[in-house]
Order: structure tokens, then C-alpha cells, then sequence
């Protein structure tokens, strides 16, 4: 039975394809983070295939505790997102693009005003995936003691959200006139002084830019914590999941819709988009072989580097690789990735080894692969099920792997009646069936 | 006598024209600060005509003490420069993009990776313009109690300086491989990781970018006062700077050409251009005509407000306007420009009013009018004196005074050998004549 609901398809660009191996496949882009004609080209290829959108991933420092380990991966070369958005936003016409920025390592001013020039110049097109940073290394790029701790962390994002929302607010959307005749610009009357005076901010405003075009570029989360629904649940509009069974996600994404109807929200203004990392080939036997050689290609200290970083900066060297994961101290990394990720594989009994090939494949997230009809299957049945509004689509390796994708999955979702053919307007809030937000009223008690 | 080295042209974009009522004169584009295409155009147009590069100005905050002032100008209605240059990346392929961006006010990591990320996808036409920011009004859209004073925002100004530079060098020019076979994506060895550990920045680094293009984008300042030429003499690769009159502007060029190669740098290295505000028309009857039409259509308020942030947050509007300018308090604003303004003011017995229409016109910079022929003459007569090595060129209104610029000025300084006719190379360095810095060499006991 088919969901009466569109599902919504994100491209999540790996510039070398999500698997941590993924540069050395044949055919792959090796500098593709660096490549600017690469990304040009992937963010046509999938505006051709009418995804919603396209998504950049980030962190604000490089997992190189080794350094031998970093340099048998490719995170080390790959432009800052929001600078290559506004260049993807010369070359495409439709497809959102979507940045990811730590609320832990940014300031709100510059932040908002950076999104909502983005937003402007791709006429509407802007979205911010707010994550809060998982890695300690960060820290130390940005002058810090010590990374902040997680719940810390979730106090900080929910005020630099409000401030950064209460800036793109600053100005009514009528407020510009822009009369040469009477020389006057905007209507002061219009001006929505922010004046936040917070535990961690104090922001004076406005924002000098006129509203965004989509009135605030879209929210995107990804948080799995506790603390993580809770944000999505009260400001997100995109909520990445990492789920591998569809028990989980379902009883995810149910918990989730009703936390948005707690905070007084329709459940359809949170779309949960879980992450699938797909390997598309004539057969499932092909997409086994695939794999196979990207386990081949993955040198141990690349796994253990990536495994290390992902449940947060635990050194993993010194355990045996091929007996069952031992217990490991809990961190202040990323708490519900981590839980997800070591509570599967100690359910499974997998071995170090096993564990990390399995997460430099798809982090702990879902892997579906098979030849393309049997890949539509495997999208169309989560989405039956309601667990999830759509999917983030991570290539095992690029750009081949998005081509099958794109010139073969995306056509039988098509003809499934479950993807769109054909762009229904022209901002992202479009593309996602979500209302444009009307600026935040001003309090009658604040009012002068 | 035609001076030998060749003379060097910005674009100074303000997008409406450079002066404060420019948005309201007859074929301006008053939303020019926040119109993609107007911003692509004129771009296009710098390339054409085979300026060295294009420039953004910026401030955080717009100067909003009276918003009634400020809805009468355009300040409030303008893109992010780093955001917009990247975009204009894509629609270029050899004119220099130059952004404005504070060092009070931004972060050396994060500011590092924006500029080296635009040196990438420009394919190595990012220029830095530093700026340690002006306005008190910006300390507080950053949470800041106060706006650091004018020294301790230099002495921050030479520590971010030697963080940004630091990072850009993190990785050798050639210690990327991206091999495939092997499995290494760069050698190890070649990483400079910084373990910056000074006053104001503790940063480990190395930023996760290969080394720029350009090596280092190119370092452009404005400061004129004595911290100011000290750290251009130092650090800058190109240096802008407000005189009117010649004998100044000839002893300013002296002076901070002494001081770079006090600092054991050729002459050359530092590039010193004035800003010229232009107002180029069929004679110079009719460029008068242009200068009283702007001086018409400037509000007294937006006037005064705009010559009170430009000299430092001073409350002008107690004052009368048709008497000579009072005595003002010191301020913490920019040193250099606020003496350089108020101390000619004082010379020629200006009214507010009158000072108020020359710095709306021209912010103590230079004015250059007339036909095509007599404004290449006010170029040409500069630069043979020695009093600088090319130009910034603000036009007072655009696009109409920008187009005659590039279709009458400049082939008349093509004819007499004084601007370039093509573009030596691809970037920015190749436009400016400047080498390709090394990466600084780790200090030998700091080796591993």
C-alpha cells in the first residue's frame, strides 16, 4: 500500500560517497571535497532528478588524534558548507540547500546573517541543519578549555535558535519600500529591534538584510537524544534520523510527531527523514560485491579513526580487533548516536573489526542496496509503514553510485507515485510542502 | 611623464553608488545591496574593463541611533561579502574578490576556513580585507559590554592575523596525494598543525582544507593610523586609504613604504591605493550638475548619521548645520579616518551642513570629476608623483557612473599605458603582481 503522503528525497553529498573508503573506489572523485566542478555536477545531477534537496554535512575540526589514521581518509580537504551553498545556488535553480552549523562554535549574529544572505541570493533556497557539535577537538580550534557539555550544549542551541530567528525577523516583510521619490528605504515602524538580553547571548539587532525570502531559511536537526527531540520537536522543520530497523524508527518516529503536537504544532511541520546509505547495482549480488570491495579498500586505522570520532573522540587503538566490543566509558560526545550505535552492536556480538566496517559504511544508519526495484521496495516500506517522511540518500560512492541512484530508483519511485517528477515551486519551504512563517509578533508589552 | 609601474584598479561596490543619497539618482538600482543580479552584473562589467579586482566594504551593525536617519539610506539592505563573493565566483573567472571582515568581531578558525574555501572555488582570487571594526554599535549585536579600545583592537588584530596565516599554512603546498592505490590521501609529514597558544587565541588546528591557491589570500587593510600602518607595513599585501590632497596622500605613501621595508619586505609587496570617488560625465559642468542633483536628493538626517558613524558614534544632531563644526570628544572609533576628516573640516571652516554633503559624497576620500579625459588626467597625476600604486574606485552612483568609468576612463588609461588591457593570469597574486608566499617554515626547536 502506497503512503498517501510524498516522500521527500535529500541528496546528503559525501563529495567521495558516505562510505569512509569511498574515494578509493573505481571511478570515484578523490578530491571531490575540494572539487568544485564535482559538486557543481552532483547538485545539477540531483536538481535533474528533482530532489528537495541537497545537504552538506560539517565539522569544525578534522578526528586527527592520528594523524596517520586522517590521512587514509579524505575529511581533511572539503570546503566550509555555507561558502560552496552560495556558489551551488549560482548553478541551480530549485533544489534547497541545506549547511550544517554548530550553534556551540558560532556566533548568532554572524551566523543568522549568513543564512539569510544565502537565503536571498539562492532566492530561497537556504537551510540550516543546527547541530551542536560532537567533537572535543573542536574546542581546541576555538580557543576553549573544553567542549562543552552535552546538556550545556542543548541550552545553548535553544537560545542562539531564538535569537538567530528573532533576527531574521528584524523587519517585516513589507517593511522595504525602497522609494527613490521620498528617499525613504524602509518604514521605521516596521523595525523589530531584537534587544535579547539571554544567559548566553545578548544581541541588540536588527539584522541588517530584509526578511529572507522564505522568511526563515528552514530548520533542519539531528539530534537523537532526549534533549535532541525536544529541540527538533519545538523548532525543527527537518529532522536526519540514523536508524537501521524499522521497529525503531516507527516507535522514533511516532515519539517524535507527538512531541511536535505537545508543543502545539501540526505533525506534517517536522518532516523525520531518516539517513539510507544505498548501494544500486544490477543485482543484490553486485551490491554485496560492492561492499565487499569497500571493506577491501578500508585500511583498519582509517575504521578504528572514523568509529573513534563518531561515539566521541573514545581511543579505540588498543583494543584486540577481532574479539566482541568491550564496555567503553561513556563521553560527551554525541549521546543518541552513540547509544544507537554501541547498544546494536553489542546486540549483535560484533567484533571491533566488524563494527567498524560496518560504521564506515553507514554510521549506523540504514544500508539499502540491491538492484533498483528492490531498492524502491526497501524505501516505499518504511514510508508505508509511517516511519518516515522521506529519506536523507547517502551514495556508499560517487558519483557512480548517485548516478544509478538518480537515473534508475529515483524514475521507479516515480512511477510509484511516491517522489515528485517535476518541482512544485521554487524555495525550499516549497519543495517540502511548508508554510513561509510569518515574523514573530512583538510582545504588547514590549511595544514602544 | 607616465610613471612605470602600472596602475592598479578596484572596484569599490557599494551597490547603489558611493554616495549616501546615490539609491535615489535617476538609473540607480536602489535595492542594489540585496539584487543578485545587479551585484553579477557589475562584477561582470569590472571584468570586462579588466579591473584587478572587486571589493566589498562591511560593517556588523548598521549606524541605527536614529532609525529615522537610517531608513533614508541603504545600509540596512545588503548581502554577507564572503556569501556573495562566492557566488559571484561562479559568473568570474580572473577579476580579484575581495571581502571585508573583522577581526574584532569573528572568530580566526572560522574566518580562516571561509577565506581559504573561497580561494578554492575562486580558483584563487580571495582577498582579506581586515578590519578591526569601527562601530561600538557592533560590540552589541556580539555580546560584547563594551567595543574594545582602539589599541587592544590591534593588538587582537596582529594575533588573528598570525592564527589565520598559521592555519592557511597547516598542510605543505604539496602534501596532498589523493592516491587511490595506496590508500593515502596526504602525508602526514607534511601537516603543520599550529598549537597557536597566545593572549587572546588558543587554536590547534590544522584547518581541513589543502593550502589556498593563492598560498595565502591576499591581506588588504585600511587602518591610517599609526597601529594601523604599522600592521599593514607588516602583514598587507594591499592598502587602501582616504586622502584628498596630493601632498598628504605623497607623504602617507612615503612614510608607510619606509616602514615596509623597515620590516624587511620590498617596497612592492604592499600595493597602496586611494580610494577615488568618481563622477565621470560629458564635462565637468555636467559632473557638477551630477554632484548638486546627489546633494538634493541627501535627507539632513541620513547626512548627519552617516558622518556620525563614519567618525565614531558621535551625536552630531544637537548641533546647528549652517555654522562652523565645534570641537568634538576623542571617540573609539577609527583613528586615522576621524582625524584625517575632522582636522580638514576644521582647516576650511566648513558648516555641519557642508560637512556633512562632502563626507556623504566622498568620506574624506578623493573626488575626481569631469570628462573622461580630464579624470585620467587626476589619475595619471598622482600616480607620476608617486602618491600611490593604483586606485580603488568608488563611483558616486551606479550602475550609470560605474559604466562610464569602464567605457570612457579606461580605455583612455589603456591608451596611455597606465591599466592593463587583459589579464596576466588567474589570480588575484597574478592581477597584483604579487608572488605566491611560501608556507612559513616550523621554527626549527619546535620540530618534532
Amino acid at each position: 500500500m502506497t503512503h498517501p503522503r510524498r516522500l521527500k528525497l535529500g541528496l546528503s553529498f559525501y563529495p567521495s560517497g558516505y562510505h569512509v573508503a569511498g574515494w578509493r573506489f573505481p571511478g570515484a572523485v578523490p578530491d571531490g571535497g575540494v572539487n568544485l566542478r564535482h559538486h557543481v555536477d552532483m547538485a545539477r545531477a540531483a536538481e535533474a532528478a528533482c530532489f528537495d534537496f541537497f545537504f552538506l554535512a560539517d565539522t569544525n575540526a578534522i578526528w586527527d588524534e592520528s594523524l596517520e589514521a586522517v590521512s587514509q581518509t579524505t575529511w581533511s580537504a572539503k570546503f566550509e558548507p555555507l561558502t560552496v551553498l552560495s556558489a551551488l545556488a549560482m548553478v541551480t535553480s530549485r533544489i534547497g540547500l541545506i549547511g550544517t552549523a554548530s550553534t556551540t562554535y558560532n556566533d548568532p549574529f554572524s551566523l543568522a546573517r549568513r543564512f539569510a544572505s544565502l537565503d536571498h541570493i539562492s532566492g530561497g533556497r537556504a537551510g540550516w541543519n543546527l547541530v551542536t557539535s560532537a567533537s572535543g577537538l573542536e574546542a581546541a580550534n576555538f580557543s576553549r578549555e573544553r567542549h562543552p557539555r552535552h546538556a550545556d550544549r542543548y541550552a545553548l542551541a535553544r537560545e542562539f535558535v531564538a535569537v538567530v530567528t528573532g533576527l531574521w525577523d528584524g523587519f517585516e516583510d513589507d517593511a522595504y519600500l525602497f522609494d527613490q521619490a521620498s528617499g525613504v528605504c524602509f518604514d521605521p515602524a516596521k523595525v523589530r529591534r531584537l534587544d535579547h538580553q539571554g544567559e548566553a547571548f545578548q544581541v541588540r539587532g536588527p539584522l541588517h538584510l530584509p526578511r529572507p525570502v522564505q522568511g526563515r531559511p528552514v530548520m533542519v536537526q539531528a539530534g537523537l537524544s532526549e534533549a535532541g527531540r525536544e529541540l527538533a520537536a519545538e523548532t525543527g522543520e527537518v529532522l536526519f534520523t540514523a536508524q537501521s530497523e524499522l521497529p525503531v524508527a516507527k516507535a522514533f518516529y511516532d515519539d517524535v510527531k507527538a512531541r511536535v503536537v505537545r508543543h502545539g504544532r501540526a505533525p506534517e511541520a517536522l518532516s523525520i527523514m531518516p539517513g539510507v546509505v544505498t548501494v544500486v547495482a544490477g543485482s543484490r549480488a553486485e551490491a554485496e560485491d560492492e561492499i565487499a570491495t569497500l571493506d577491501r579498500l578500508l585500511l583498519p586505522a582509517a575504521g578504528l579513526a572514523f568509529l573513534s570520532g563518531l561515539i566521541g573522540d573514545t581511543d579505540l587503538s588498543a583494543f584486540p580487533l577481532d574479539q566482541p566490543l568491550p564496555p567503553l566509558p561513556a563521553t560527551e560526545g554525541p549521546k543518541g548516536r552513540q547509544s544507537f550505535v554501541l547498544a546494536a552492536a553489542q546486540r549483535q556480538g560484533l567484533t571491533l573489526r566488524q563494527l567498524y566496517r560496518s560504521i564506515a559504511l553507514t554510521s549506523g544508519h540504514r544500508l539499502v542496496y540491491g538492484a533498483p526495484v528492490d531498492v524502491a521496495d526497501q524505501l516505499e516500506e518504511w514510508h508505508a509503514a509511517g516511519a518516515c517522511d522521506g529519506y536523507n540518500i547517502a551514495p556508499a560512492h560517487m558519483p557512480g553510485g548517485f548516478e544509478r541512484f538518480a537515473s534508475q530508483v529515483v524514475p521507479e519511485l516515480q512511477r510509484r507515485g511516491l517522489v515528485q517528477r517535476a518541482y512544485a515551486g521554487t524555495t525550499l519551504r516549497d519543495n517540502l510542502g511548508l508554510a513561509r512563517p510569518p515574523a514573530r509578533r512583538r510582545a504588547p508589552e514590549a511595544a514602544p
